[in-house]
């Protein structure tokens, strides 16, 4: 047996205790859990100071530095994160449906947790802390593989984490971290189907297709988000360009961020300049259509990949369509499912796009930056999903979850 | 572009109308579909001759051919399987959930299909019917890929569908079939993750295994079943054999068949012979532990591997535990996660085995072959999930489905 395996086996051991935990127990134990990083917060900070060193002698540019970056005001708020799950609803445990058949059989569709729950991050360590903290309130037990980046603050966050757990009498292997954090590990990791339930990559694209294309473990696939805003021919215009300013400038690197522009032709003229103008402020680049070019001429020309990229920067693509239906395709044959908005006073228009755009998030005259947990009232989430599978857009408690079938009978025999 | 990959955007196409299309226009074109069967079933019956004919030549054993085979009444029965379909409820537009955020955003929380479903299966020329008419009515796109054993009769009942669906004025494409069954092309299906939402073996464990273990696209894994039966000792021992005798012999080749027999040890002396006596007719080997051996000594002894196995046969594992906790323990290490079943008239006792046992179904005082879509009331089935994402147990026309979120807003944009 593997290093890999032993881990494996130790998660699956304790997931039977853990998704038999009471609310309570679970809650206590979180709170203690969020105790214990405030009282190793001098340990954690000076474990992160290893990477932050290493990182610098790698030439880690500043916004990385800084994302990396653990101080006592983050430590808090990575407290504070578990302290707020505490709050959340337990979902374990809820029926969601029962019914009973004619023979008698009484079938109750109870929630349980999904089981152990894989998930490999880049290099932000404060993922640690949020991922346990939600997948454990949800029943699970979980195995991290952060990015090498961050290897000491994770493996800090995690010993604490563990002797939060001890201290609250629950099975420490409740967490763990993978600590070797090489390419061939990480490749034996996802393919730990025999004991791993789910696994959900948190990071780049480029992560998100390696963990894919790689793993045998069913995926939960969260991130990227190329979010277009349609204005259409029965737009407010004013909303319309106050929505783009904020979609497209609010925050810049994140995955509800707008980063196409669909208008119709019929609107165009007029807000074309009014997009601009909105835009001006943060100095967002327009990558235009022929159609857009003509009437905002100093744009640049904006090519089929254009269309397809998620810029997390200050640029945007700018394309005219003659109808709704034609906007619904083109945002269809490019976007990554995740969310969509259309600026409409029509009602017509706006239920066909709500029906037609296949994304996780549809909106009608609203920001594509709301889709978020929090937003949502989820509280915390661990992902925007944008699969089909299992759960779409923000992934609070609840989508950490499963179900089983619980049937009672008296001796019912099948015919 | 390749054949496949023109498939797949044949499929993307398509399901844009398909899943627009209202509960009426896909009931009539499910109706004409099932006649076009009938219409054609000499063309049908031919081709599967074809099948019947090479199937000899190989060797086929006569199990086989019997499941390959097609005549009228099985032609019939495809229809009407698909006619049963109409009278489904239509789980598509279906609000799920909706809710008013603070800000006045209005959140729906609405069904939609899954997409483009792809399904590889095995010899079983009717699961091309029955896929396409629960897929098509939960509004989803179909790429089969069938065994090459039934090549020429997939192909016919392909062609039938589509013609159907043609006089209906249905996009064709809501099927496609894969026609060249080579290994090589059925390795590039489980890769069109552009296209392809959800793939779904049917078939084989060896066919599961290697659907999960190459597919980029996410698999919805369905089928084996190493299911326990736990005689409690609190159970009653007349009820017992007769849920024995029922999960173990009414059909022995299916993946809700009991395989694995647990009993207490306060029972097990006057049980065992019971069970032995309820098996019998059947002529089923019991394949015990050294416990067993000591009460029914002309029994085999079960190895590890006896444990771990679906036998899908006339032979049953024995295991004796001191208590229901070690019958849960038992279970958790080797079951599939299907189905399993608790015989007791202690409440306490049951509780916990429905609680601790990690199954999609788990049974008190029930036969596990109730495992099954039709006797829980959802119609048809598409398969029995056996992994925890997205779908639990029996999968009729809901589990076909996802959900969007469609916010509507007067202009909110994110502070």
């Amino acid at each position: 047996m593997t290093n890999l395996e032993q881990m494996g086996q130790q998660a699956v051991n304790a997931k039977y205790e853990i998704q038999l935990l009471t609310t309570e127990r679970k809650n206590e134990a979180l709170k203690v859990v969020a105790n214990k990083l405030i009282e190793k917060k001098a340990e954690i900070i000076k474990e992160n100071e290893l990477d932050i060193q290493a990182g610098k002698e790698k030439g880690m540019h500043s916004g990385l530095l800084d994302r990396l970056k653990l101080d006592e005001g983050r430590i808090q708020a990575m407290a504070e994160g578990i302290l707020q799950i505490v709050d959340l609803p337990d979902p374990i445990g809820q029926v969601i449906e029962q019914f009973v058949r004619p023979n008698g059989l009484q079938i109750e569709k109870r929630r349980v947790p999904l089981g152990v729950i894989g998930i490999i991050y880049e290099s932000r360590p404060n993922v640690t802390a949020d991922a346990f903290g939600l997948c454990f309130k949800a029943g699970n037990v979980v195995i991290l593989k952060g990015g090498s980046d961050a290897i000491h603050s994770n493996i800090a966050i995690t010993n604490a984490i563990r002797e939060g757990l001890k201290e609250a009498g629950i099975v420490q292997d409740a967490i763990q971290l993978i600590e070797n954090t090489d390419r061939e590990v990480t490749k034996a990791f996802m393919g730990l189907k025999q004991y791993v339930d789910v696994l959900i990559p948190r990071g780049s694209a480029g992560l998100i297709r390696t963990v894919t294309e790689n793993s045998t473990i069913p995926v939960i696939e969260t991130g990227t988000g190329n979010c277009h805003i349609y204005v259409d021919e029965f737009a407010d215009l004013k909303m319309a360009a106050d929505i783009l300013k904020n979609a497209k400038t609010q925050r810049i690197g994140v995955c509800n961020a707008c980063e196409s522009l669909v208008i119709h032709k019929a609107v165009a003229t007029e807000f074309l300049p009014m997009a601009k103008e909105a835009l001006s402020e943060s100095q967002v680049e327009i990558r235009g259509d022929e159609e857009t070019l003509t009437i905002i001429p100093d744009c640049a020309k904006a090519t089929e990949e254009d269309f397809g990229t998620e810029y997390l920067d200050y640029i945007i693509s700018s394309k005219i369509v003659n109808n709704v239906d034609e906007a619904i395709s083109h945002i269809n044959k490019y976007n990554t499912k995740h969310s969509e908005a259309i600026i409409t006073e029509n009602k017509e228009n706006a239920e066909k796009f709500l029906k037609g755009v296949d994304a996780a998030c549809v909106y009608v005259n609203a920001s594509t930056r709301y889709t978020d947990g929090f937003e949502f009232g989820f509280g915390a989430e661990i992902g925007i999903s944008t699969q089909m599978l299992h759960a779409r857009g923000p992934m609070g408690l609840k989508e950490l979850t499963s179900y089983k079938y619980a049937i009672t009978g008296n001796g019912q025999v099948r015919p």
